[in-house]
C-alpha cells in the first residue's frame, strides 16, 4: 500500500461534511461535534495494527509498536474554532494517518522504531480561553489549578466539559508520561500566514515557534473640550497612541520581527473631548529571544517620546510573555531536505502562532514542523483554504521527514 | 444701591451650598435640587419690582418694565451637568441679578428700555442629550416630535419630566412669543478653556459660537494574525486612524481652528490581530464658514492619503453640523469698550462650546457675549473654578455692557 496523499484529501473533505456546516468546521473541543470527528479517526485507525487510547488529559493516541520503544510521534488536532477552517489541525492528524498506514504497510506491521499518532485535545482553547491544553498537559506544563478556574461563556467549566468525555481534569498531569520514550515530534500545519504564498513556495521547514512579548501601553493625557482647547495646549493620549502606531512599524523593521497594535480603548471616549487616557495593547514576537527583548524596548522609549511630545505620561502592563521555543537543528535539516525532495524548494520561517509542536519542544523532545501554504493567508475562518496539489505535496513531505527522522533516531547514541 | 459684585459671589457660594455635594454641582434640569435652584433665584427676584412667570417651553423670566417695550434680555442657566461646577450657567444669572437690581435701582424702578432676566431651562442637555432646549425653544428653533423621542437612561421621557415641572411639550414652540419685542441680549460665561487664562486676562469679548462639524471616519484594512503576517503586507487600520491623528494637528494650524478625534473604535479589537476596522470621531471647530469647510474637506484627503498609503479604505459619516453664529458687530465693540473700562484690557475670542446666546442670536436677536476667565481651563467639573477678583470684574463688565446697550438700543431707528 504506497502513500496515498489523494486519500487524505478525501478524507478531509469527508470530515469536513461531517463536522462541519455552511458557517465553517464546528469541531470545537469537547463538544459532541468534537467527539463525532474522534469516531471518524477512530474508525480508520481500527483498519491498521495499531492500538488506541485516550491518556489522562484527554490526548488520543494510535500507537505503531516498532522493534524499538523508541518512539515517533506525529501529531496533529481535530478540534478547530467555531466557524474555523477546514485544515487548521485536521490536516496535520489526517497527514499522520497516511503516513502510518504507509510505514505499518512497508515495515509489515513492526517498524524499526515505535510511531505514535497523536489528536491533541483543545489546542484551540477557543471555549475556555486556554489554548494547548492537551500537549501542555503532556509535555508537563500545567497547572490543574489555574484550569480549575476556566469557565466557558455559559459557565461550565473546563472540569464539567473534560468530566462529561471521560477526562478526569486533577489526573491530566499524568499524560507526561505518554512522552517518556518520545525521540522526536513531527507536525504538519497550514502556514496560516501569507509569506509562503507570497514567495511562490508550497512548502516551509519551520525553524521554531517565535516569542511573544504581550503589553499594554497606555497614555495619560488631559481630557479637556474640543470646542474651547487651543490645539497648541492639548495634552492628547490619542494622537502619542497614534505616534506609536507608526513607529512600531520601524521598530519591527529594524529588529525583523513583527509587532501589533490590536485594540485600542480612549476614555472618555466623547466626540467633545480630546482623549484622556488611551490604552493600547501591543503584541511583538520574534525568533530571536535578544531581538524580541530589543523590540520591546524599542517599543517602551518610542511610547516615552510619543508621550513626552505631547505632553504626556505612559504606563505599560504585562499581558502575557513566552521565550521563542526552536525547533531541534538537525530535524530542520531534515525538514528542509525532506520539503525540497518532494518540492524543488526550500524556505526556512518562523512559526507566529504557537502549536502543539512548541509545546512538545520545550519538554525536551526534538521536534519540528512541516508549513504547507495558506490561499491568502487567512486561517480560523471557513473560507480558509490550501489548493490541493500543495496538500497532496505535504503529505508527501511528511511522509519523507519520517522516514528522515526513522533514520535519524536510529542513528542517535543509545538507539 | 449700587452695584455689588461682592453679593453675587455670597450668592454663587451660598447656591453651591444648596445644590450641590462632595462630587460637585448637581443641578439638573427638572430635578427637584434644580427646582431648589430656581426658588432661590425667584425669592431674590420677589425683592425687586419685577413679574416673574415661565414660559411655554419651561424658560423662568424676570421682566422689569421699562417706559419702551424694546426689551434688553440679560440671559444663563441654573442647570448644570451631574458633578458639575459652581459657575457654569448660575454666574450668567446671578450676576444678571445684581446688574437688574443695579438698573432698578438707578432708574427708580422704570428703565429706559425693558429689562429682562431670562433662567433658560436644560442648557446642559445633560439627562436627554439635547442641548439649550429651553433657548432653541424660545428661538423658533424646536422640532417636538424629535424631542418627543428623548429618553433619559432610565427609560424617562422629556416629555415627562417637562410635565413634572408643569410644562408641556407640545405647547413649547409656543415660548417663541417670548422673544418678540427684544432688542438685544447679553451673556456671561466662563470661557470654559485655557485662552484667557494662557494671556493673563480676566476678560474677553466673544465674537460668537464657532460651527462645527462632526463626523465619523472609519478606515477599513485586513484582520490578520499577529504572529503569522508580515508588516509589508498588512492592512492595518488602526495605523491609518494614528497617521490621521498627526496630520489633524497640521491641519488646525493651517486654517486657525481646532480639530479633536474623541474616541476610537478597532475591530476585531484583540490582542492577536491586525486591526480590519478603526471608527473614529472627528470634531473640527471654526468661526469662519469657509474655513470650517476647507478643514472638513483637509481632513477627507489626509484620511484618504493615509488609507492609500496603508492599504486600506475609509468611509465618512455625518453625526453632526452646525454653521458659525457671529454675534453683532457693534455689541461685540460695546463688549470690548466694556471690558476695557473696568479691567483696563481687552481680548477677542470665538466661544468654542455652544451657549444659549447662540441659539438667540441665530433668531435674529442682537447678541454678545462676555468671557471670564476659567481656572486651568476646566469646567463641567467640581474642580471648575475663577478667581474671586475676576468674577467681581465680570459682574462689572456685565453692567457696563447693559448700561452701553440700553443707550445702543435707544439710539435705533424706531426706538
Amino acid at each position: 500500500m504506497a502513500l496515498n496523499p489523494q486519500r487524505t484529501i478525501d478524507e478531509l473533505k469527508a470530515l469536513r461534511t461531517l463536522t462541519g456546516d455552511e458557517h465553517g468546521a464546528q469541531r470545537v473541543a469537547f463538544t459532541d461535534t468534537w467527539v463525532t470527528a474522534r469516531a471518524f479517526l477512530n474508525a480508520r485507525l481500527d483498519a491498521l495494527p495499531v492500538t488506541q487510547h485516550m491518556d489522562a488529559a484527554g490526548n488520543w493516541w494510535a500507537t505503531l509498536p516498532g522493534r524499538s520503544d523508541r518512539t515517533l510521534i506525529i501529531g496533529g488536532h481535530l478540534d478547530s474554532v467555531p466557524n474555523g477552517g477546514w485544515l487548521d489541525g485536521c490536516l496535520n492528524v489526517l497527514a499522520g494517518l497516511e503516513v502510518m498506514r504507509r510505514v505499518s504497510e512497508q515495515y509489515a506491521g513492526t517498524p524499526p522504531v515505535t510511531l505514535k499518532l497523536v489528536d491533541w485535545a483543545d489546542e484551540e482553547g477557543a471555549r475556555f480561553g486556554r489554548s494547548l491544553y492537551g500537549s501542555s498537559a503532556a509535555g508537563g506544563n500545567i497547572d490543574v489549578a489555574e484550569m480549575q478556574k476556566l469557565r466557558d461563556r455559559d459557565g461550565v467549566s473546563l472540569e464539567d466539559a473534560l468530566r462529561r468525555v471521560g477526562v478526569t481534569l486533577t489526573a491530566a498531569p499524568q499524560a507526561r508520561k505518554e512522552l517518556e520514550n518520545a525521540a522526536a515530534y513531527l507536525e504538519l500545519h497550514i502556514e496560516q500566514g501569507p509569506v509562503l504564498e507570497g514567495l511562490g513556495l508550497p512548502l516551509g521547514a519551520v525553524l521554531g515557534t517565535v516569542g511573544v512579548e504581550r503589553h499594554t501601553v497606555t497614555f495619560h493625557g488631559q481630557a479637556a473640550h474640543s470646542g474651547s482647547t487651543p490645539m497648541n495646549v492639548r495634552r492628547d493620549a490619542f494622537r502619542a497612541a497614534g505616534q506609536l502606531s507608526q513607529e512600531i512599524y520601524a521598530i519591527a523593521e529594524r529588529h525583523g520581527g513583527v509587532c501589533t497594535i490590536g485594540s485600542c480603548k480612549t476614555l472618555p471616549g466623547i466626540v467633545t473631548s480630546v482623549v484622556e487616557t488611551c490604552e493600547i495593547t501591543l503584541d511583538q514576537r520574534h525568533l530571536d529571544a535578544g531581538k524580541l527583548a530589543a523590540m520591546w524596548q524599542d517599543a517602551q522609549d518610542a511610547a516615552k517620546r510619543a508621550a513626552d511630545e505631547g505632553g504626556c505620561t505612559v504606563t505599560f502592563g504585562d499581558l502575557w510573555h513566552i521565550e521563542p521555543i526552536p525547533f531541534h537543528p538537525e530535524l530542520i535539516n531534515a525538514a528542509e531536505a525532506s520539503v525540497r525532495q518532494v518540492s524543488g524548494t526550500a524556505h526556512r520561517l518562523p512559526s507566529g502562532p504557537l502549536h502543539d509542536a512548541a509545546e512538545v519542544a520545550r519538554s525536551g523532545v526534538p521536534t519540528v514542523m512541516l508549513f504547507v501554504q495558506s490561499l491568502r493567508g487567512i486561517s480560523h475562518n471557513k473560507i480558509e483554504d490550501t489548493s490541493e496539489a500543495h496538500l497532496a505535496l505535504s503529505v508527501e513531505a511528511l511522509d519523507a521527514l519520517t522516514d528522515r527522522t526513522i533514520a535519524w533516531i536510529q542513528a542517535q547514541p543509545g538507539a
